[in-house]
């Protein structure tokens, strides 16, 4: 199995121990991204894995290809050019103190910078089966909004699936319009084959009516785009703890994972383990049942893992599968 | 708003990750202390910080200086002298297993050694709005003593308001009887207009009947010592989970905030917190209610933080007031 | 009190902030093993500790020892040979991620080629009340299963009490048969004055009927043997979290300690602190009761505590005994 | 005394040891620049030192204010606003390797992006007695240029002093004419009172003539834009090892400093702790010379010295000048 | 280009800050040996490398292969079996002190352990230009020396280039004859084109006069074995400090490089940077000269290096090649 | 051999990387004194050592403890009171830059404030063959100066040999006046039998003539107390570099070591490595020229070793001594 993605490589900076920004000097760096973050995941669950996208052409770039290598990815179709990467730092939180993610300009990163024309996406393409498009291109600059939709034409041109994920992030869409954001997504959903979100993306994205229950609006969306479907986590509380459900509607059913409750040692990135599992699963032709499992089983784990990218092979999502009450292994 | 306070400034050495002092040859420093931690609070709440203290006259003296300054609080009124600065290690509880905190000499420290003429108060009275006065000042040492009950005797001849901290530790007090002890708070509540302690600051130290109800306790001690009012926090467990509950006793009622559970990151300062918030709140004319919720607040978010001080702005607090919750800012 | 430990001494290299071996370049390091363990334990407890057991003849060796002297033991019976000494790799759990502990080749290393011959077990003897002996030394190899019974044979000869751990770990015997292991431990069991075990391993290890009660299988096995006794403690689940009980049975009756929840920053090496807590109690003469009691505690703190080595002194344990409410001790 | 200081505020990130960025994820952050250099030099050597500048409007805009009250700033003439602050990556050189700094899109930064209009510089000017300019405003964009432009003309008007260094960065340009930048500096250098730079800033740059000595070069440089002084640092090699010389011209003469050689931990900033003790000399009335040989010790201590901002006391510097054997002080 | 390597692959654990094994118990660790160093310095200077060897089935196997990505090298052939990942201590030194380094147990590893008939030489082989075999082969133990010799016997039928390295460590050796060691040499070197080492390796290893000049032992000995070449540093030391020069013979002449003094920051591995150096000049077909230039300043560079494996960029060696004063790049 | 040793235990606090204590908040600890240094080095080269001091009877006192046996240590003669451990900051210097090192309150000390009777030296004398007594006992406070004189009297009863060093610190004597502190380094030299120290110790304190030459100096003192021997180093320069040379007096002659380059990592200790090594030849019985050669290796090893204490074995001393230029061992 061979998947490709598309979308931004940004320098993550951490404060460690739970402290804030200013309680200490020293930060500890990664190199992730919804696009780093699946494909590393697809590559521990055992498929080979390219990164679509731009880093700067100098020292740090380089130090961001090895970072990506170091998670498994190939980096044949990562263009190098400009002088930012973008960044965020991350304070983490603790109990009811939350999470904070700082962003550092985005959009004059090379990624956010570079036209549609920078990318050979053919050759990319003919190299996988597939190719994920994460849509925080669609927010970012107009140069990344053409160049994913241009990825999925061609995607969709060459026969290979496109799978996509909403990633909404109102932050990055303060100073436009609601009606040019639902725009761009209206553009691309038509050429996707699969789709990761959530209720809201429907209701307050796409307008989809606000009191429709959960599996009216999955399956009203997977059909007016004629996907073959769409899939996500509902999140819950339960005594007080954060509990998880995946779920994965397709035009027939909607199916939903066993709900887990979660502790939370990094919430930034568990989505893409989710939405990695469900790829696995799909591309290797197992039972949705099966899929369900692994992929809400490595979301769990995400959640008890440190930086944005899940971690976990196969065989360590089936031994907490099979044997959740085995806190040891030696 | 304007706000100084009058206490020891001390080192804490912190050992990483929950480890003993045993187990790391590493130890992260800041400087902290009660005055510290309010006017820290205070400035992130908005108010301008006076510390009014002594600091060792040598290279670590300057350190502290500057680690204030990164606190945000104005140094102009900390004298330097001495050689020694008050100094605790911290080895962090988890679970079963309690904080260790272990002081080194603080009676020797250039703050526990100044006389009191070696503070200029009425420069520094005449330009703030109120000062806080740390109870520990009444058990270190004679000289520090004499310095509290000079600064809120000038206090109320200027016609600042003096907030006042019990802060009463037993094992400062071991060599000392209790009548001695009990006979410093009562030379100072008199002067003061606002204290913050609790129940069994009441019971223990003053001789308050013991079977008495805490609405009882709080409002005879407001009026025994004609306080505008008298705050602080009810600890309790709630299904094995730690919870506070912030209170507010003046001459006509006890007002309380909601109960909030607690998850324990660094419990120490917390109640500094709650402190700075009800000050500010007060400072600021606002509702008793709206005092209290923010103060409860930053009492909850000082148990997730690390450090003594806590780090909590407005906004932060606003926001989890708000939005309990949502984990994950960005 | 005067006790000897034969066991191992391993380097143990820890990833730090629950972190994955794959996402920090630090590694925190110690020297731990069941005796090390143990040993450290009784020493905390007041007692004198001696290891029995072998390093590597190299600059490695020599820093093993430094941390065996940091951790209170006596190092007079560690010969010193070979250049291996047995290391693992802790990626510390969290939430729903277990543990992950990762050997290196244990059999080559100082200890597990060390022939009998090697060590002066008469004079170690002849120093101590009693001696702790590792069933790991059974299944490692040859030589050390050669060694381990030849000490609890002379241990017998001078009249010194044997205390003896299973410690049986599948992973260490898979090449083996189910009746060469069994055979070894019935070898040693007749030499032994006490052990430490669990069910299980009475039922998979020496064929005891599955379908017996926890006490009829407690008491047959000390029966057998005719063992003092026979200790362990029982796990399990109250409200989805974690608990441990103490057991210990004799001839006549079993006892149990109070049932205790457990909050794990590092379950590595918690058994030891029981079985450190159950021998002291035995060797200073206590009432089973308040062994019992301090030998649970022992091991609800080392869950608390990083590192395999508990750390709690008797001090400390009586503190958590007496005041389990008190989270901040200054 | 009190300086004002315009310039850039970025966050530096170092790799620690001496290592390269794919050797190491942990990097100690600080908030540095020519400006926050100068004037924290300033305030070590006595002076009051107020910064100003532009901040992101976030998380980590609070976090550099509060590093700039740790190195002793005064930052009320710091706005917020943007989301970007300029970041550099500093690969520390050693032996035959070199440092490597690695910027990130300064020109996208908050200070890169602000208009003149977001400044109040003539309250700021006021407020002290000289200012400082750093070069680099008048490549980084046209905004900060007219802002540095405008700076220059009100101190002017108010009669305040214009300290300005070239610091001319060949990598920030290339993308403009050589006449485009010379034409930005013709203009600046008319409203200044006192320059630094080097031979290289009047030949390349200026198209002073190339075969001109530097006695010569200096003098016509002074006389062309009738400024009190030029003054900068000459580099050289004394049997293999790097010095330092400090040179003053001014219409008269050209003052040199004593020679000294340099170990370097880092190189970075340390001519501007050469301008910092110049400007101080110069505001506190000191001989000429006094002022050279206290400029060029806090030039050779920076060189031995983690972080671009100098951080040497008039006493340390006294201490050096003095007692240049003295390696250890207690 | 496309090159080979056959070798160990080791664990570092390097002592921070120059410390000792007792100093610090934090360690920092990286994946390295001959191969690897090689193979990295390659991939920088801009060839495609492959990396043969085998790595324990287990955790620490699949870290030290995500270790290996971020080297850039391709792990395709490296097999997965055992348990055992050879490791070594570094405690760097410092002036007088030398550096220390403490093997654990290289021969029970993954690597030292399997036979040849684990390896699919050939696939390899097809697949690369030339390969290199690290000497240490032919000493670990019987299964690699067979491994080493097979490969090399393969490599010659394919028309492979063979490039050797003695690595010769009498500290391996110790419990053999010199006879045996000298004869497993002796079976390598005619399958070899071109080889690397000292003048020591052919007095003391393979009993060369010891009173021959360089010139005469390096030609006489590409000469015995029909080498293209033979090459290698000559250290020395010019007024007190370390110096280097390169060397390399052939049938016709012995070139040197440039003599170099050099800087220690971490000397293990620098040999490996010649010699990728001298690889990747003859493999690119550049004038000898060239290659020597290169080779030397990457070794130079090497020294100047955290860490085993060269990191320089051709660029990087260039830039010091043609401005060897510039200490600064940014 | 066994050896005791009288002195103050403190904690050093030093910044990593060079820094100064503004620049990072982690500090690394260790448990030093001249006292633990000259005995950790005799136990390095082959002693038993024996401290007799105090430490505070809290957890801190308990951290000193488990440092000082790893540093190979008995702690048997500590006494446990009191509850402040003397301890110090290091910022260590580079180049130009000195090492500052900040006591903080060393009089208040379990150590500074234990009388004469807290100490049973007549045990401690009986179990070793001689005694090291450290002169800033005489300054530090009363209650040391007259311990110091009791263990010296004590041991001249017993027939055990007496160390003394000079240790004298202007810092430590500012208010106390001349002739005070001359006499009581008088009370104790006629005590003992051999003394470490320098020629401004003999001119500065004891006002021996300032222009005598070295050698005359040396023998007049050792003739005037009747001491074997005095011995200590003398500080040079060589072509920019420092330089030591050991010196040892006699009755009959003076010898001198050969003069040795330094390189400076930690200066802090380096004294007591060359007594260590003076003490342990003078015990051995070796010859004068061995026990110079072995001293002056022990402390050019100690300023190229992190901490005060010397880490050298004897045989990483002849390992230097016999192969100076081997800046390598594996």
């Amino acid at each position: 199995m061979k998947i490709a993605a598309f979308g931004e490589i940004m320098l993550r900076l951490t404060v460690p121990e739970h402290q804030l920004l200013t309680q200490n000097n020293m930060l500890q760096s990664s190199y992730t991204g919804t696009g780093v973050n699946i494909l590393s995941s697809l590559h521990q669950l055992g498929a080979e894995s390219y990164m679509i996208s731009q880093l700067p052409a100098n020292r740090l770039g380089q130090a961001a290809l090895a970072g990506l290598w170091q998670k498994g990815l190939h980096t044949d179709f990562i263009g190098l050019q400009g002088d930012h990467l973008g960044s965020f730092f991350v304070e983490l939180g603790f109990g009811a103190r939350p999470t904070y993610v700082t962003y550092q300009n985005r959009r004059a990163s090379s990624f956010g910078q570079a036209e549609a024309a920078a990318y050979d996406f053919t050759t990319a393409l003919t190299r996988v089966d597939a190719v994920h498009i994460c849509g925080i291109s669609l927010s970012l600059t107009p140069a990344t909004r053409t160049a994913a939709l241009m990825l999925a034409r061609q995607a969709q041109t060459l026969g290979k699936r496109v799978y996509f994920d909403f990633n909404f992030r109102p932050s990055l869409n303060e100073k436009r319009g609601h009606d040019e954001i639902r725009q761009a997504y209206r553009q691309i959903l038509p050429l996707c084959d699969f789709v990761f979100g959530s209720r809201r993306d429907l209701t307050a994205l796409l307008d989809y009516p606000a009191e429709a229950t959960n599996e009216d609006l999955y399956q009203r969306f997977v059909a007016d785009y004629d996907l073959s479907g769409f899939a996500g986590v509902q999140r819950g509380k339960d005594h007080g703890q954060g509990t998880i459900t995946g779920f994965w509607a397709d035009a027939t059913e909607v199916r939903y994972s066993n709900q887990y409750p979660v502790q939370v040692l990094d919430r930034i990135g568990t989505g893409d383990a989710y939405a990695a599992g469900i790829i696995f699963g799909r591309e290797q032709g197992w039972e949705a049942e099966r899929t369900l499992a692994i992929a809400i089983i490595n979301d769990v784990l995400a959640h008890s893992t440190y930086d944005d990218t899940p971690a976990a092979s196969l065989a360590d999502i089936e031994q907490v599968l099979q044997h959740p009450e085995q806190d040891l292994i030696r």
